[in-house]
């Protein structure tokens, strides 16, 4: 590809239950979404057809009746991707899955088989877990440190990359009297601070080498495991300042580690609103807004910036309580910068949730004309090298497609053509070589 | 149903490579057969178009590359069947996943998953662990001992079935402001001797309520584990005296425990053999024999039977080696009696070998009245409920399907259309009350 492109990848809507915005009053929408298969088969079609990058689900492997509705009720995001994958050709298939509670073993098996299945669209998102009630579903009273679970997860990747690597890719020659070549098959032999792993897998390399790993690291450790192992990160929304200077940072840590940049493709995760005029959109954005403005479930929401914790049981009218324990154990940046706030400024508890949570209409808001031109802008001004996109139905997915994609490929910024059937084609990574390959 | 008929599985072939019976020489299967998704999308259709009950798939979690080819390279069983659920609409789902290594909150959202995917036709065939190739990619250097590991086991699955209670059926009325009801989730709390789980799954009750459940118990332990949790079995091939005492303790030891003998169905292994006549048939099975009689092979296969233990080490005409601690430690019923009768008849390790590996013709081979016949005869002696067949190649699947199923259908013996949608419904088993719905 001569000039650089926009790369699309649809963040699967509904995933959690149609609970969210009360999407589950709206007709359109089937009141079991989340967990119906055909939901999920028809926006990754849709998404084909619009030539995107990726389906991206994510994840989360806790729930109580506090939470919002859009956690309440998912499938597996590999049993789902794997249904999907025989219903589509072309699209990449990235699924969320915790590299705290999921062996390594298990974990390249699964990504490596789907891959296979996928012929060659399969993408991990690596995430840690963090919260105390995820850690109760696995047997511990409490999660790991902060440091321990990304010295972990790094270790952890670098064990499922070993593994993947356990044939080399001419092992079954198939001919005349022999099957396989068992000087091509590898034991790893791993035995690291966290994982003694021995391997071999018994899964060949699938068609990608490699499966794709994705990671989304805004804290200075989720930064630098990014950086180290990631070759597609989900950044954070936010200002075009603060998407920039994201982008900047972790394209530097990645050359500093001597990766080529090119080589990590940041999706900023964006929420279009488009409509007919921008006036139109920006009301839209606000009903949308307005749907799901309850203060209990804001409340519940904001508790997982401290791992998940209760703030119902604080004075809402009170000062801001004192939960810096949870922000440092967690070790998660939008606790302490909450708490950085709140008490710079003297806000109760309920005025810092409001703050939090205020509405903010996506920077995407607006006529299918605004809408691609804040796009191309952000884009040249290296904001990101993709767009990670969500929508609330099918209809706002294809209003997107119909009325915005098509300004972006007039310009030359998105493709009119898959040029390749794998997700490291579409995203322009190379296929690793095998670690005991060697040139003859 | 009036009459008792006998149920169908098909037990996937091909699943770890077609290195086994040096298949990947026979033109009509695909060299990479075991992990082409469209090999067994085929395998179930078809299956399915003969009315069977299930599709079920084994696993290993370890090779080296001594192992024989047919574990060489193989998809994760529940990413497979996923892929298979969305190209079928009536066969019951059954794969392989071991308690040993897999947490049960991964295995009861991949297994519900399945089952809200494939709209009511997951089953998960329990297994344990044994071998110390295996612990080793889990981190460990020997595998758990016999005992921990069924009652282990035990516990796993009945963490995993309160976990799919979490959610009773009327907990999402998503009706009038009400999504969910928040008295209708429920937290499982579990604090045994293996595990502490607290739940709740983030998953609403699957279509059959709970995928059902097979174990393959063979041992002391293994049997008593089928008959606490089992609602389908794999039971070993053998003589009909053998199948019959099987069968017959199995529903003993059920009933014993206050379950309905009935709720416990018995599948027995088998590979059919069919051809023109009973001669060609016998002919055909000795050339499949043949055709896989690698001393070095069968050597390695035996060693599974004492944990993967390498008897390469040995001298082959010396007398049986002493090896009965690897029998006791993996606790396996086949270990011990080969080393029984290799003491008792005074055989060399090649003796010993050859004895466990000669050739034997299936129960089920001959012409296609004689396979009927058999299975008939047996059917009615009590030797089983249902049989889980396999076969090399579609082509030998085709056959029985063409010629021995009609024959079953014609005596009232097999289905002769589906009655039901889910596994449940097919194996004839009820759907399990949610133990928090009390009635109202």
């Amino acid at each position: 590809m001569t000039s650089r492109q926009i790369r699309l990848a649809l963040r699967a809507y509904g995933v959690g239950g149609p609970g969210q915005h009360n999407l589950w009053k709206d007709p359109r929408v089937p009141k079991n979404a989340s967990i119906d298969i055909d939901w999920y088969i028809a926006q990754a079609k849709a998404a084909e057809h619009a030539l995107f990058d990726a389906l991206f689900i994510v994840d989360s492997q806790f729930i109580d009746a506090t939470y919002p509705p859009h956690y309440l009720n998912r499938l597996e995001p590999l049993t789902l991707l794997s249904a999907v994958a025989t219903h589509t050709r072309h699209i990449g298939l990235v699924g969320t899955l915790s590299s705290t509670y999921n062996s390594p073993f298990n974990v390249a098996r699964r990504f490596a088989s789907l891959d296979h299945i996928s012929h060659g669209r399969a993408g991990w998102n690596v995430v840690t877990s963090f919260d105390t009630g995820t850690s109760r579903n696995y047997g511990l009273d409490e999660h790991l440190d902060y440091a321990t679970r990304y010295g972990r997860a790094l270790e952890h990747v670098q064990v499922v990359r070993g593994l993947w690597d356990s044939y080399e890719d001419d092992a079954f020659p198939a001919a005349g009297d022999v099957f396989l070549d068992p000087s091509k098959l590898h034991a790893l032999n791993h035995a690291g601070e966290h994982f003694r792993v021995d391997g071999p897998l018994n899964l060949s390399r699938s068609p990608q080498g490699q499966p794709v790993i994705f990671q989304a690291g805004v804290s200075e450790e989720g930064r630098n495991l990014a950086a180290h192992v990631a070759e597609g990160i989900y950044a954070p929304g936010g200002t075009l300042e603060a998407t920039r200077e994201y982008y900047a940072d972790i394209k530097r840590r990645a050359a500093a580690l001597g990766r080529d940049p090119d080589h990590v493709v940041i999706f900023l995760g964006a929420q279009p609103v488009v409509a007919g005029t921008d006036e139109e959109a920006l009301r839209l954005s606000r009903e949308i807004f307005e749907a799901d403005n309850d203060f209990g479930r804001k409340l519940g929401q904001f508790g997982r910036a401290f791992g998940a914790h209760d703030f119902s049981q604080y004075d809402l009218d009170a000062p801001f309580p004192d939960v810096a324990h949870l922000a440092e154990k967690s070790g998660r940046t939008r606790g302490t910068e909450i708490i950085r706030r709140a008490t710079s400024e003297g806000l109760t508890l309920r005025e810092t949730v409001l703050a939090f949570t205020r509405y903010q209409p996506s920077p995407f808001t607006g006529a299918p004309d605004t809408v691609a031109a804040t796009i191309a802008a952000w884009f040249e001004a290296g904001a990101f090298d993709g767009l990670n996109v969500g929508f609330r139905t099918h209809e706002d997915l294809s209003r997107f497609v119909a009325d915005v994609v098509p300004l972006l490929q007039k310009q030359g910024l998105f493709r009119t053509g898959y040029e390749h059937d794998t997700l490291r084609g579409h995203l322009g990574l190379p296929i690793p070589a095998n670690r005991w390959s060697v040139a003859s």
